[in-house]
């Protein structure tokens, strides 16, 4: 086992990196929006349903990581979860 | 094996359960989203950093599901980016 394995902890098999940069990429794009929203409050062409069913799935996500007992899928999905719901509550707010 | 499972061809563990109604939520919240978008064109609160990066990622599940040879996956991201490449089309094109 290299020692970057032991020291990380994690397996870096193809499908675990390419997973680990998705997994990022996915959780970082919610920062812009949820930045745009919370500084201009122009929530206009921000759909209500789409960040209702998001936040909602984004937590059965966080469940499944919890289930699976998997530190990455609950650490990626309790982010994306705090951003997606500034970015509905700022909706609700501002309709 | 029970009747279902093998129809079905998946497995019904209770994180399974809870995955596939998380992968449902997360894809089917695009849609609202990219049809607002498409019948309004008014994409001013939506971040542009947000939908390239969101698109980017997208695309990286999706090459993790087809390493994995993983249907679900693959048929999860394949429509969630379509429709998050719609919006992020039209983000560029009404900015």
């Amino acid at each position: 086992m290299p020692i970057a394995r032991i020291i990380l902890g994690m397996s870096f098999a193809p499908e675990d990196i390419v997973g680990s940069i998705a997994a990022t990429l996915t959780t970082a794009a919610f920062f812009p929006q949820a930045l745009k929203s919370w500084k201009t409050r122009d929530l206009s062409g921000v759909s209500l349903p789409m960040y209702s069913l998001f936040t909602v799935g984004v937590a059965m996500w966080l469940v499944y990581g919890i289930i699976l007992g998997s530190w990455p899928i609950i650490i990626a999905n309790v982010i994306t979860l705090g951003l997606a719901s500034l970015v509905l509550a700022l909706k609700v707010m501002h309709k």
